[in-house]
This record gives C-alpha cells, structure tokens and sequence, in this order.
C-alpha cells in the first residue's frame, strides 16, 4: 500500500462530506508570473482540518461513546463538526482562553460543549479522563496515516483542478496538511514550509535531525503552536529535502492585511503565513517559476460580524 | 453590432486588467442540488464594478483632464483604480458620510481624493464642477453601453468556467450587473433580479411599466440605493421577462451571516442580497432546478483589520 492509494481511498471516503475550494489567481508585486491561490479556508468549519477528521471517521468503528477531544481550534471544530455529521455523539472540551469567536464556532456544529477554565492542559486533562472512562475515541490532529492522508486530498483536488506550479508553498504547524502534500506529490513539484519564527518545529527538526520541543508563540501559535513536528512529516521531510523558510509575525500581518485588502479574503494569521514568505521575500521564486499558496484556515478572531 | 460582440470586445479590452474571479459550490438547507457562487467581491477594489470601469476608459480616448467621479462607493473606487492603473489622473469626491473604510479603499488605489462635509449631492456638485472646468471625463456607474458590456464579461467568464445552472441569482442597483448577464445570457438561463425591500427601483419600474423614482434606504442603500433603474437594464428586463423578487433587511444580514459562518467569506450587504433570496425563501428553487448566485461586493464596514 503506498500513499498515493491511501489518500485515493481517503477522497473517495470522504468525497460527499468535504467542499471542494476554489482556486484563484493573484498577480503579487515583485512576482512576474501569476501566483495561484487554493482557498481551502472554504473548507467546512474554516480550515482544511474537515478532510483528516472526516477521513479518520470514516475509515474504521466508531465506538458507541462517540468521540472526544480536547481543542479550542480548528482540529476541535473539525472533528465536531465531522462526527455530528456522521451521527456520532463528540464532546468536545475547549479551554476558556480559546475565545468567544472559536468557542461559538465549536457551539455550531452541534458537538457537546464543555467550557474548561484556564488553558489547554486542563481541558485535556478532563478529556482524557472522559476517554478512559467512557472509551470514546480520539481523533490525532496530525501524526496518524488516516489524519494525513485525508490532509492529503486538499493537493490532490489541487491538481484535479489543474494546478500550474512548480512550487507550492504550506503553512507547518504540526506537520499534517504538508505531510499530505509531500505524500502526495511525490516529489514531483518542489514543496516550501512555511513557518513562523516563534512556532517552527519543523524547521528546529531539520536543523536537528531529530524531532524536538520547541517553544511556541506569536499570532498564529493558536493554530501553527505544535510544540513538536510530527513524526510523519519529520521523515517526508528528511526523504524530499523540503525547504523550509520562517516568516515573523510582522510578515503575516502584512499577509493577512494584502489578502484582505487585495482579494477580500479574510483569514487567521495561520492562513496567511505561507503567502508571507512570497510577500516578506522570505521565498524568492526563480523569474521563470510559478509558485502557488495553500490557504489553509479562515477562522479570525474576533468574529468580524459579531 | 450586438451586444455578444460588445461583451465579446470588451474581454480582450480588459482581459489584462481584471481578475478572474473564482466560483465555489455549496449546499443550502433546504435545497437538493449544489448551488454555485462566483466570488466576483475578490475583483480588485471588491466589486465587479473594476469590468465596467477598465471597459469604459479602455473604449475611447480619455481627455488629458482625466478623470472625475463623486461616489463614496464601489464604483469610485472601481474608477479610481482603472484610471490610476491606466496612467490617468483621477479626482474622486468622497462624501465625509461615506465613511472610513471606504475612504480608505478609494486612498489606497492612489486616486487624488477629496473628502466633501456632508452627503452625496454635495460631492457631486463638486465633481460637476470640475468636471466642466477642466473638461475630465465621467464614467457612467450603470446606464452606459460601455459599462454594460464590461459588467456583462462576468457572465461570460462564468460560462467559460463550466457553470451548470438554469437560474442565476443577481442583486440589483442600478441594473449595471444584471443587465450585462441579461445581455450576454440572451434568454438562455433564467435570471431572477433580487433587491432589497427598500431599495427596489427595477421592481417598481416592472410594475409600472417604466422606470421611476424611488425612496432608498436600508442595510444595503450605500452599493444597491439607486433611486432609479437604469433605461438599459429596464429595457432588457421587460424584453426577457426577468423574475422580481424582494428580500428584507434581515435576510440580506442573515445571508451575510451564513456566507461568512459557512464558507468563510466576509461580504457587505449588497454581496449578500442575491443569497438571501435562497436562504429566506423568497426565490424557492423547483427540485431539479439548479441555482447559482453572483456574489458582487465584498466592501464590508467597518475594515475588520483595522
């Protein structure tokens, strides 16, 4: 069994429960060529983390307890937002710090909310009792085959779509949606991670040779903050030679204000660090070569129309 | 001459200069088919208007005086940033009521900006005034053959991307957009004009018989207030039988609501007008009737970044 079949399998799987989002092309200053944009922020519940959840729901038993986890981001809201759609009972405990705008968004998909005060070791320490207890499941946010090969649809759509690149540029958090690119591709088009200087496992990976903690900060931690690269992503990584580039919060802001003000798409600062490395110079592309940016999540706080 | 080949002329004319724009399929409750949107709010300045602006002063020489508008809205900044990207000048009165956001956008395409105290009528007597002093050229927002056949390249676009509707759902102003799709569609899909409740000039000139002047206000007044229809959409529509229908103020916050909850886009009002027909009821597709709707501007206030 090789990737290629398992993230085949994985669309078919999951192929009626997941949008598939649009491409658009953007003309950046500085860059000749056309710069394509997947809109994957699109994806329901705002970030391509539905595809792994839906993927990991899909493809084995489901106990009768249902679900559970522990997020106050968008791995939590997919992971609601799948399992109630699939009709299996989630609990879902979300630390209070998460926020309003990303707890009302967990409160929509019907899941079984509980509110934890103070941060997240608390909330998943009151998740993990309830698994143990209950034998509700848990679903991995990034280092499981079935949560990257689902990952792994967004680029296959990709190409489906006709996708001219030789690049594609990834925001890295714990390694999922990148991992699925790479297992993915190949090797047949050149892949950038790209990550912020205050949470970049991967790039602290790479330079190691090893996985290792990290601390993790700045605008998009809530998202990008893995405190350790997954092992999956670790080992694509070292087997492509992936490059690997860091961007400063200052450089995602300004992302984050080009996407809106240019294209009126209005995303997390997650959703706009891969675009930061193009536009901070971060990632210099050759004159002749085309690159393309995973928007990967939409889900901005505060609630712009709240 | 006709108007297949205008629109037809007036694509290679802006073909270089707009955006693509891209087109996504989602499902609505309620409805069994998937109904497409096209995202024409990610044009640049945030509206379709940029089509009829480039159209209009790539169709014939501009005086060396430039350009002159008064708009506090879409279409302002849709001419100033044709005009400045065309190497023309452009002097835009802004009325101080318009408000920041939109002051912003019109400042940042570069355009020589005058904010004027108080409401509309004073800006234009401004730009009237300047206009025949100097002899600068105005572009018509709506009732122009020329800015007819560039909003109608929407449409034209929309086909060459593979639409597949029999009815196409468009929010109506002055009749600008809706008419260019009405004279590019040619009877052959259904168009149904969606306006709000309190700024319907086509609906009443449909039922009179003849365009007439209407009072205008609510949510949406600032992009779709025109006090009355455009002579060419009004001749069209009565031509094609174009369906009517009206939604209230709160169905056009509730599609804004759903568009930005479900699918992650954030628009004004006007861009939410055409969904609000589907999501309040007020167009109630047959089951195997499929449905599309353009989603025109994206110019939300106030700036959620800011």
């Amino acid at each position: 069994m090789k990737w290629k079949s398992l993230i085949g399998a994985a669309r078919e799987r999951i192929g009626g429960h997941v949008r598939h989002t649009p491409v658009a092309e953007v003309r950046l200053p500085g860059i000749d060529l056309p710069v394509a944009l997947k809109l994957e922020q699109m994806q329901h519940t705002g970030s391509f983390k539905a595809r792994g959840a839906f993927n990991t729901l899909l493809s084995g038993p489901v106990p009768q307890a249902g679900i559970v986890a522990a997020s106050g981001g968008n791995h939590g809201a997919a992971v609601a937002y799948a399992a109630h759609h699939l009709g299996h009972d989630a609990q879902i405990f979300v630390p209070e710090m998460a926020g309003p705008a990303k707890i009302a968004l967990i409160e929509r998909t019907g899941a079984k909310l509980t509110v934890v005060p103070g941060e997240y070791a608390n909330a998943l320490a009151m998740a993990r009792e309830v698994e143990e207890a209950s034998g509700a499941m848990q679903v991995h946010a990034y280092d499981a085959p079935a949560t990257v090969a689902g990952q792994g649809t967004c680029m296959a759509e990709w190409e489906d779509q006709g996708l001219k690149a030789d690049t594609v540029l990834i925001a890295v958090g714990g390694g999922g949606l990148i991992a699925g690119a790479m297992a993915w591709l190949a090797g047949r088009r050149r892949v950038v991670a790209v990550e912020p200087e205050t949470s970049c496992a991967l790039h602290a990976a790479l330079e190691t040779g090893a996985p290792v903690d990290v601390e993790v900060s700045g605008v998009a931690a809530n998202a990008l903050g893995a405190r350790r690269i997954g092992e999956i992503c670790f080992g694509l990584a070292m087997q492509q030679e992936l490059a690997s580039v860091l961007v400063s919060d200052a450089a995602i802001a300004e992302a984050q204000r080009w996407l809106w003000q240019e294209a009126r798409q209005l995303v997390e600062p997650a959703g706009a660090t891969a675009l930061a490395a193009l536009i901070s110079g971060a990632y210099v592309p050759a004159p002749d070569e085309r690159v393309a940016v995973l928007i990967c999540g939409g889900n901005v706080a505060p609630d712009p129309l709240a």
